[in-house]
């Protein structure tokens, strides 16, 4: 989905994209660049275009990943931007990418009178909160290998994309283990 | 934080009430009166002016407890209401509570015109996610004492008006894992 499919999609049937309210900036990512790296305090939102990222976070030794990012999908070190604190997680490419780039203090500006921007940053933020959400809900009531099935219906791309050691640590488990559970599934 | 503080703080400083641009009502709950309930479609929106409420997830014989809500926040069974899905989970009162009430079909609509509506909804969304990334964090990277301790430095009045289990499912613990960690704080 393009930028302008998206707004098309879920804030105006009518967008045309000579309309769109900021700049955007076409940039091109080569597979394990950093985006946002560690106590940045982030300032710019993505939209992707191309590829795939995740967002990690360091827990001591051991890294999380919270989060992978798919074509159409917004994605910034998001607590970062709005609270204006150093990042505590970093983002990166896990394929060569290709996003729109969309500088914070513009679209702050914008957002004091544009009703589209509005629209366009709450509906983005109802999607990445109705995700969290869920991912929430399913670290609470469903076991790996459901959450495993869950990923690779809803984003096919992931088992083929995305290297096995950075699902197993999606889903909070160890790469023995993922092993386990797509042997498990072919059989 | 009343609704014109809450306006005034973080969307417009020049807002005042009479040109909120919906219809908001005022409405009393009892103590343990349920708000939304399991299955059904949520369709409002509320804004807590007095009380505390909760928000629990149905996991097999075991709930679990995702949020809290006090004073001056907006809450909602969000994820029923945006994808107009049956709600998986109930939001309940802890105490005799008061709210406001914003219907959510008033809201789509006034969601098409209204700068003012949209900033305050893009900004409510805002605030509700960051909320949420903090929980997922937290959850990932901290013990359930040190949660404890973040949960009763932020919000006081959780240890004065919430039942300790309900504190213990929220910090997904046992109470007796939650009274141990109390009898040390105090020693």
């Amino acid at each position: 989905m393009t930028l302008a499919e998206y707004i098309a999609t879920f804030v105006d049937p009518e967008f045309k994209f000579e309309n769109l309210p900021f700049k955007v900036e076409e940039k091109l990512f080569l597979k394990n660049d950093i985006i946002t790296n560690y106590n940045k305090i982030e300032d710019k939102i993505y939209f992707l275009n191309k590829g795939v990222c995740q967002l990690k976070l360091q827990k001591n030794d051991e890294d999380k990943i919270l989060d992978f990012f798919f074509l159409g999908d917004f994605f910034s070190s998001y607590s970062s931007l709005l609270l204006q604190k150093p990042s505590d997680v970093q983002i990166t490419a896990l394929t060569n990418v290709t996003v729109f780039i969309i500088k914070a203090q513009e679209l702050m500006n914008v957002y004091q009178h544009s009703l589209l921007a509005n629209k366009l940053g709450r509906v983005a933020t109802e999607r990445l909160f109705l995700k969290k959400v869920k991912r929430e809900k399913d670290l609470l009531t469903k076991t790996a290998e459901e959450r495993y099935n869950d990923l690779i219906k809803e984003s096919p791309e992931v088992i083929l994309r995305i290297p096995l050691k950075n699902i197993a640590m999606y889903l909070g488990i160890k790469p023995e283990s993922l092993s386990r559970i797509r042997k498990r599934l072919l059989t």
